[in-house]
């Protein structure tokens, strides 16, 4: 077609009738994008189509035509819209048969749950014949891998994100490599920054934005900034040693802004450097509700550091179970350098924790005013030097999850901060 | 192609390579199936393309045997790899005329900016002999109205949000309608259920999934599954009229497993009960660390009705600021039921509050043990009338911040129930 090769590369097709209605944005399609890149396969279309019988098979068709590898999510549910399999199958005029295994692990994974089967849950256990189970650690319905034409192979995955990106890590990504699409190695790294618009950043570091192996690309998070270091190589070894001394000068260049490196989180950093030092943590959160403490709990064996803290959301709570005397209340305001040291040092008190890091501000929409509008938040760390307070304004137009978001990620560098400078 | 009809409706084709590198979420191709939706336009694929001429001329000609109109995004700039513009002329064998208007209004606009105008910014001002220009009020690049061949139209929005947004509206919107392919309007409903899996909501309305108009469908969301309502009508009442009857049916069908609609969440619905009744409410989180007391406090005007809590991570918390027993915490573990009452009870006491609600239990991965498996949590709900707690085991392959998930929403489902029950 047009001097294209023949059946290059990776294709993502994505079904769903909620794509199609703008319901969600089809964060699946960005996340594969982005671990084939990492991957260094070559991905050259994506498509949408809704949960229509006709326009898959015809989409799964024309795919066949151009790519490789067609990789599909959404539509494998137990429910009649779930279409995938099955028009995969017509497409290429294949039947479909049950797969004992499938069935008995779908049963097992059901009563497992205390939930009943039900007969629609029977469909999941279809596949074309000749396909392999691609299997699925962490739901109900497996995908396939399926080459139904020599040089074209299908792989299915589900639509909820965490299943697909088990399915990903566990099955395909290996799959990938022995089938030669990933070839070669990639090796990447990703270093983490909070405190510096991604703008900024990238000034820092324009001459290596410009290096062609490793390649270093900038990402904005949530909140926080994000470089990826990839290197191609023969090998992992070799891959490595191109990337070293990348990520070397941009440690140098950007000194405390990089936070950590790939799985990190501040979180589970700060977490880390504590337990290093024998030291706990606990929390003392207003506007953030139980957002700060929700964030140290996601971290495998926080319980060695974290010991829990408390919710003042109320000005009550603060006086009651943190002590806040009432005319610092009164006199400043809850939102207010005092307050929050106030709620720092209560919390490290009543908890007998080590360190204490308070946040109160002004999540709004509601509750602001000219001297205190809305995303100004103000963040005090406690600890066996002392108690230090300051505000932070994260701008009144943002929306009062990601003023949240923002001041767990502030509280959270903060304390970090600190520990880094030997806690002082 | 396989009885589709020839020419029907609309396609979406996002142009870009960073979409195919997954740099950035195609939030573009989401806003413009939310506006077709809304329009009443039918929409059936979605594509996207990298900045390369020859798969940019093949997707173009694909869809011109699709689609009656198809909708580009991207690839308008002024730099050597946007190409949309040259590329849909050549798919069409049309030569590219340079317009006289456009080139005065760039220079114009760029001028009163201060800018310099660059030879590259010329190429913005070539369309292909024939085409209408799509005014851009906002930016450099505009777009343009093509009818290459007889019942096939292709227009062109830039990829700049801001952009598209207002040519859509300005002059997209009211061509679509001239056309006669925003004909009627859909309204759509979602309902959310909890505590019921998909499959067995799915086999409970049965019937009504194959509904055509209002269409059912389920979806699976977070821990939770909706069923969507969606009509097609002459205007918003006659679509509201054919929604009611299908939305009741469901309600009765599916009762208390249904807690709300379209933007509601679990904290939301029961922030509102309690606000309604002029109670307050307190939580007292172990395993969860704070993620409870976050969603409650994600709702905007949550203080009306939320008060705070303890983040009991520690045993020595659950003691020191809930009054925890030690004989409780040393005879039943703290992943027990008298446990949780006790914290349910204690926060209860030490905020005032009229609802407290406990969770404890085992996130994983670590902790568990065949007497406490990981994914076993105990939940008690504290309130005028008594306490009562009841454990639930969500299965020990989940992960951690699923089971906390987990957690938080069946904590909240509990509470919501028992209000509906008259909080007894």
């Amino acid at each position: 077609m047009n001097g294209l090769p023949c059946r290059a590369g990776v294709e993502v097709l994505c079904i769903g009738t909620e794509l199609l209605l703008g319901n969600i944005v089809n964060g699946n399609a960005r996340w594969l994008a982005e671990e084939l890149a990492a991957l260094g396969v070559m991905h050259h279309r994506q498509e949408v189509v809704g949960d229509n019988r006709e326009r898959l098979i015809e989409a799964v068709r024309q795919a066949a035509g151009r790519c490789r590898v067609l990789l599909t999510t959404g539509g494998l549910g137990p429910t009649p819209d779930d279409l995938t399999t099955e028009a995969i199958a017509a497409a290429f005029g294949a039947e479909l048969e049950e797969r004992e295994e499938i069935w008995a692990a779908i049963q097992a994974r059901l009563q497992a749950r205390g939930r009943p089967v039900a007969a629609s849950n029977r469909k999941q256990a279809l596949l074309p014949r000749g396909a392999e189970v691609l299997p699925n650690p962490v739901g109900t319905a497996p995908g396939m891998i399926w080459t139904p034409l020599p040089g074209f192979t299908v792989l299915t995955f589900p639509g909820v994100p965490r299943e697909l990106r088990a399915m990903w890590q566990a099955t395909a990504v290996p799959w990938l490599r022995r089938a030669g699409l990933a070839s070669g190695v990639f090796a990447s790294r990703m270093l983490r920054f909070w405190g510096v618009p991604e703008s900024d950043l990238a000034e820092q570091v324009r001459d290596l934005l410009d290096l062609e192996n490793p390649t270093v690309a900038p990402y904005a998070g949530e909140g926080e900034v994000k470089l990826r270091i990839t290197a191609r190589a023969a090998d992992a070894p070799a891959a490595e040693t191109l990337l070293a001394p990348v990520e070397a000068e941009l440690r140098r260049r950007t000194g405390a802004l990089c936070y950590g490196v790939d799985g990190d989180s501040l979180a589970s950093v700060v977490l880390e450097a504590l337990r290093r030092r024998g030291e706990t943590l606990a929390v003392a959160e207003s506007c953030t509700g139980g957002r700060l403490g929700a964030a140290l709990a996601a971290v495998p064996g926080a319980s060695e550091v974290f010991l829990g803290g408390v919710i003042a959301y109320a000005n009550a709570v603060k006086q009651g179970l943190l002590g806040v005397p009432h005319d610092l209340l009164a006199c400043h305001g809850a939102v207010s350098d005092p307050v929050a040291e106030a709620m720092a040092g209560g919390v490290r008190r009543v908890t007998g924790a080590d360190w204490g890091v308070a946040v109160t501000g002004i999540a709004g929409p509601g509750g602001g005013s000219d001297a205190k509008p809305v995303g100004l938040v103000h963040i005090a760390v406690a600890g066996p030097d002392g108690c230090r307070s300051a505000p932070v304004h994260f701008g009144s137009g943002r929306e009062r999850s990601w003023i949240q978001l923002l001041s767990v990620g502030e509280s959270l560098n903060r304390l970090r901060l600190r520990l880094n400078n030997g806690g002082v």
